[in-house]
């Protein structure tokens, strides 16, 4: 397997799967002299933790990293971060259900295929659990770019959706409710509303939007690592996901240029941003802002037909304790790899002149 | 700059600028023993072209390439692919307008802050005339993949949208108009309304959308690299790009994991594809489809207001020969992508196993 | 820190100071199904292990590896191969004898100017002990690789020299003594040599030479990718190297062409082979040879000259333990790069074909 | 074939056969705002040049340079920077001596079993003239280090060796005579030696020494990418190279520590160099120092045996136009890769504190 590391001089390498003896991960290329704020980074990984809340998974996973290298007192001195999230929660399960047939929508077919065989507990690499690592190496990376801020919200479970712009909420809202959304009456819509398809025994998608402010002018590389191309990678990586846009997005296929186009200010600044604070795939210095659309889980509670590996066809009885809907634990994995994304860039810009 | 390199084994490095000598790339990684279809490399380059219709750029250029290396008696060595596609529509022109001035949603001002200035002459590295070299490349890349089949498509102009799945349309009449829009009638409203927009000295944004058909099973690899994750930086790196979209995408975000859950047949395949023909990152045999949103593009023909090098208001007069709509050339662009992105990780697919 | 991953496709990235919790390693793109020999790598692990023998380090490490993730039941799965070796002769050291002054020799005043501060305890990231990790990805990559053998042996120690080639040595005599000598006669002289010099609290320079048998034909990238060109970064980048050269090396410098040049057999093998079974950067089939030159350690047990941070100059008086010449314990070092530079390339060369 | 791209953030691309159309490459990463002094970049060339005088191979070539991208009135854009050399002196050889049988200690054997053919026109990519790209780069990468000298010259020639140290000689003598030795006496020994193996249809070995100054403190990545090692790998990647050390050296391994170490001066040089100017990696601001070693040039002009690709003995007459000796041609080379790996590596070290 390869692709086990994202970042050009930034690079988080991951492993580990849901229920070996952990995950964890190497951040290499952290700057020298960055005093790290432990506390801020398990503050991260609880935002993530399943068992958080009643809307999520109700796993028990404690999250917490120990750090195995990189640091001298506190502070970073610039080689490379080794880092563990020991798997807590391993009782002796029972994966008769899965090992020998393939889940729907699931990653167990193609593992086989590619791989000749899997580490079918509890989906092994492909677990959305991956992200834990993600998370640790993000909130490295937020640190090393202090003045920007990242935030991440959920805008839309089911048919529910947010209809206003980011500028228009009040992003400090979000944390005040189980499933990050900033309105306080949407959030409690869809609250019920997850509630409901988890007492169908079934999941729902949702979309993650989020905006990153005070952004330098000047990072990202003009042609195939252009700063939204990097972050679309970026999200399209994190587990169900299936469609990123930013700035104007989809929608914005329907303007005019005339419309479309952002005038500036005399000071370089932009009266409109639909161009989501990227021009040419290069920051200009206006809001970075995108939206990340997540299908339903498809692990589900409910009985389901499959094949097994011999094509036969076999009827499953869903188990285990899964999210119904993922995007209030995405949030911090969204932020994380933003924040990866554009710490990477921030390096890379150090070299673009003489 | 860095970022001119895609791919992992398969790497094609692009070089050049709109309005100096040429634009050209390397490909490294192209396995010894194909017989190169230059006629097939051409024909794309021609889909690609400016001047191709009434629809689309009058600017003229042949955008005939120049193989330098890598090719013995027609079949590739193994050895680098070098090539120049020489700039031959270079009449002294005047770019007096925007040499001091920055055009809005361009590049110009974020080239001058990264970069302390910048080539003025047609937007230098950012032009879309870049992407010429991708084609190049792509087409390579296509014949590595012989039994695979890329077919992009136009599927939305402004407000027109295609609402049938690629399955009930028939693509090979996608070639049959200046659209590129597989639906005759739909084909003829986009272009009417083209043509309308461009009379107004504006632009419109579009949609492509591309099927891959015959994707062998195990391409992708499953964290940073998923085969959509590359699709999607793939994309996302071409000139006007606002969003990307796979399977589902965007609409999947309102179903149910019940719903969304493609169902297995006894030999593999699945009763229906809301997954986009990839699960976990790696594709699954079937139809891989995706949808790119294109904004409208920023060059107008019109008066504009604009700051200049001091951020002073100025008023500037579009000129220049531009798109009015850039989704019908987009199309062999989006599939070159497609085709790069695959031919890569199925070279990488080679050392997943013993 | 950048650069604490070797290899393209089959990638080892390692983490970890001397005196901090460990070091370790991800090793990514190791193909699924191989059956590991855990023994076989504790096995290596041993023969570098300190306090092995008389004449290196007493210092007591058990050195024994954790791995994390990448395996199921004992196979490899695809997923990369996380791990962990601990430290555990962590006694409260003194360290103020070189916090505030540089050893010379030693990285310390390089760290101090690169990085800002550095952490003094035992050498940080500097020390030899970051080569255990090597040891770990090393083994694995020799069982990718089941035909091939990677004999590496003491061939000098001070002005002690085995005259002979190594074809004419007996190299299942490597381990019958502490000094990795196949000649037992001139081990003999090499042991009571390095007892001397340690007497005399001085250390000792030495060249271990390897040889690599079965090599398939075909491995190595012809231009900056030579096989010889990768062996030999791998060797440059283990602490304490000088120099190295393969096949005829440095006294191929003084032969004629004619000489020099290996005539063929009639099945492609040659009569002779000063190429170092390398031909143009690429495999030929023939043994693969090679010296690398390891300079005194600068670590001493004598009192010496330095300055500190300020420039004053202060006098040391060297501690620890240390190892008088290191080319015994660095054998299993050389022969792990060398088989991890070789399973690479022998990955990348599944690519050269169509 | 991979291995085209030399470099981790200043990245040379190279690509090219002796006999096709040309050699050339896309340097990137190259930061904005150098203004080129293109004279400079065909002096070296020129100094690589076949035809230069009486002992190096008589071939015409001009080597002259075209830009295609990269520059803006003289100065780069921080875009990729795309070249050509055009291959001039291609008559139609005749090449059925080769095409069909394998010289000895070349690359035709293996090229063939790699790939499954080959390119037998003047070797193809295994070809010197492969280097000509280096130069064009490397003098660029000279270019972004003023302050730093990068001076080659030939140390030895067959059995003739300068034994003074490069601290010792008056390297500006280098230029003065046709071999490259700055020793004017010994230059003409070595001279009359080459001239007298030509004579004989045979060819001889040799090496370059460089010392490089003005180094910054601080270049070099601490465990793989040491600046001695990312330095051996691009002199070993030349061809003919079959050895490299730096500082001390071989020699070194005969020296006890306590003479060895290198003592500091109050202002943190060192009163010895036998650390070469490199510690644990990391430039330390003293000279940098290297040797390289040449193995005489394997095309003879001499009948030789070898065999046909059936394995059948054939004898051959060696034809055409080559080196005695390659060192006085080398020399440039040598430079070339020399200010390409410490120029990225100073590109690097910009990343290396917060």
């Amino acid at each position: 397997m390869a692709g086990n590391t994202f970042g050009t001089v930034l690079r988080l390498t991951t492993f580990g799967e849901s229920h070996g003896k952990g995950l964890g991960g190497v951040l290499d290329g952290c700057p020298a002299g960055l005093r790290l704020d432990l506390e801020a980074i398990q503050h991260q990984l609880d935002r993530r933790r399943p068992g958080q809340s009643a809307i999520v998974t109700q796993r028990k996973e404690a999250d917490q990293v120990e750090f195995f290298s990189g640091l001298f007192e506190g502070v970073t001195t610039g080689t490379p971060i080794g880092f563990l999230v020991s798997n807590q929660d391993q009782k002796s399960h029972d994966y008769s259900h899965i090992a020998d047939s393939y889940r729907p929508s699931h990653a167990d077919y193609v593992y086989d295929q590619k791989y000749g065989f899997r580490d079918y507990r509890g989906g092994g690499r492909s677990s959305a659990r991956e992200t834990v690592s993600r998370v640790v190496g993000g909130s490295i990376a937020r640190q090393l770019l202090p003045g920007v801020t990242f935030q991440a919200y959920v805008s839309q479970v089911g048919n529910l959706r947010l209809e206003k712009p980011h500028s228009e909420l009040d992003l400090s809202l979000t944390e005040t409710n189980d499933v990050r959304c900033p309105d306080p009456e949407m959030a409690a819509r869809m609250e019920a509303y997850i509630r409901q398809v988890r007492k169908e025994g079934d999941t729902i998608g949702g979309v993650v939007s989020c905006v990153i402010r005070n952004v330098p002018v000047g990072l990202g590389e003009p042609v195939f690592d252009k700063l939204h191309a990097r972050l679309g990678q970026a999200m399209l990586s994190i587990n169900a996901v299936k469609g990123f846009e930013y700035g104007s997005g989809f929608d914005g296929v329907c303007m005019k240029g005339s419309e479309h186009n952002d005038a500036y200010n005399a000071d370089g600044t932009t009266k409109t941003n639909h161009s989501g604070g990227v021009q040419g795939g290069i920051s200009n210095g206006m809001d970075v802002y995108f939206r990340v659309a997540f299908k339903p889980v498809a692990t589900l509670l409910q009985a389901y037909e499959s094949i097994d590996k011999a094509g036969n066809p076999v009827q499953v009885q869903g188990k285990g304790r899964h999210d119904p809907c993922v995007v209030p634990r995405a949030v911090p994995i969204v932020e994380a790899m933003a924040a990866l994304t554009l710490a990477d860039l921030a390096l890379l810009a150090r070299l673009s002149k003489l």
